[in-house]
């Protein structure tokens, strides 16, 4: 990084879920072979790295607080000068969070001022309220999570392509399960009676499971959606079908690059660690 | 079997998902290599056996029916006599089932003039309106198999036990998701969150998943269960938290063996073979 702008990128797949407490610094150390990283650099790190699974616990941020509330905290390192960035936790209802407050950060740096609603869709999605600066509460979900595993290894696998999808079966399933809540149980196994029974487009199979997820999420994410900003920070593909499902429902949100936002927050602490130090 | 009474029997884990087309006569061979079993002695089968892929495609029955509405369909085996029970479909919405309709039909053979719905649980559970002797609708969910996945693989693994549940926590989940259904995706990643942050026991985590995928599905099954006659047909680990749900909404169900009434739904099969041979 060199003042706020990214110069170059590297990406692994080993993070908190793969890697032992001890396996971090070999990890970081296989990722950044190309790049000649000295021991003083700071390195600013978000995520379940701060996890209590992860390199270095870093003590939650208790809601209502600004999103990057904590000081930051050296992960134990002899090659590195890794600084890590608390997540947020929520008494009640219980909830945790480790790095969208960065992307949240980021995003307030450069909206600032802004107040209303934030959703960070993903495996697991977070529905997030912001005001004057700070979390006020936040949600998460499982829906990216429930898609990929009966995607992958359920009687419904048959039926559905992951990489397309059919708009209008998606609007009239969000519609539907916002409306019906309570026949979302119903509805998933008939995807696959329908595709025996009658064949079904792959992608009206996708649509049809990711309306009854998102429209399941959207019902019980009512109290933060309705009538107010929404922002929504994630890739392409995870913040498509939240957009598209939102605007049928009379609430278009603002769409932003997670990566960007990934970006801008991790500014920001490296310049509230720099003024600290 | 000996005049609707089985002598001996045996069981193996070979079923429609683990076979090819061609595979059933070796599987059904390595079964029964210990009986002495001639190419002329009847085999009656039931299930997935008769699904599309299955051994031999038979005939769905249409529903409202009886549920051995169809003839029975000789599978191609050079070894063996089988003979097997074909599903029944239901056009709107869409289901099917394979397997079911066999138990069904053994209940009614035990309880004659029997009016109601029976709940048949498991990895798929199935309600079905009976009514004069037929199945008049059915609707099936997939709870079962939703549970075996979170449990498996997902991030609510860690907090799960599969083998203790929490009696008071069950019923106080079961009873929330029913009333607000619509809050139900709220509530899964809040397990991970409470043991994360509080610390649960795992009977309470198990509880809780299995009370909101159960009171989703009695939230959906609500028209099947409402003011009638109920029988839950399926293993013990199966029907006991079905039957306690139930209890606890004022409507009592009869719980009954599985194995037993497919024993007696075979009977019924082989005696209407008999009689139209």
């Amino acid at each position: 990084m060199r003042e706020g702008r990214a110069l170059a990128s590297l990406r692994s797949d080993d993070g908190a879920e793969q890697l032992a407490h001890d396996g971090f610094e070999t990890a970081l150390s296989t990722l950044l072979e190309t790049w000649n990283i000295t021991s003083d650099q700071p390195i600013i790190a978000c995520g379940m790295v701060g996890a209590a699974k992860g390199w270095v616990k870093a003590p939650y941020g208790v809601v209502p607080c600004r999103p990057l509330a904590q000081n930051l905290v050296s992960a134990p390192s002899k090659r590195f000068h890794v600084q890590v960035i608390a997540g947020l936790r929520q008494t009640t209802p219980s909830d945790l969070m480790h790095g969208d407050e960065t992307r949240i950060a980021g995003f307030l740096s450069l909206n600032p001022d802004w107040d209303g609603v934030i959703c960070l869709p993903g495996r697991h999605s977070t529905w997030v309220q912001v005001s004057a600066g700070e979390v006020i509460s936040f949600q998460t979900y499982m829906s990216g999570e429930l898609l990929a595993l009966l995607t992958g290894g359920s009687v419904l696998r048959a039926s559905i392509d992951g990489n397309v999808w059919d708009e209008a079966t998606f609007d009239f399933t969000v519609e539907e399960t916002l409306s019906k809540p309570e026949k979302l149980a119903a509805r998933l196994f008939a995807i696959h009676a329908d595709d025996v029974l009658n064949g079904i487009a792959p992608a009206v199979g996708r649509a049809r499971l990711s309306g009854l997820l998102i429209g399941a999420e959207l019902a019980a994410a009512r109290p933060y959606w309705l009538g107010t900003n929404i922002a929504i920070i994630g890739t392409d593909a995870a913040t498509l079908p939240y957009a598209r499902a939102l605007q049928t429902q009379g609430a278009p949100a603002t769409v932003t690059d997670a990566e960007r936002m990934t970006v801008a927050g991790l500014t920001v602490a490296y310049r509230h660690w720099q003024a600290n130090r």
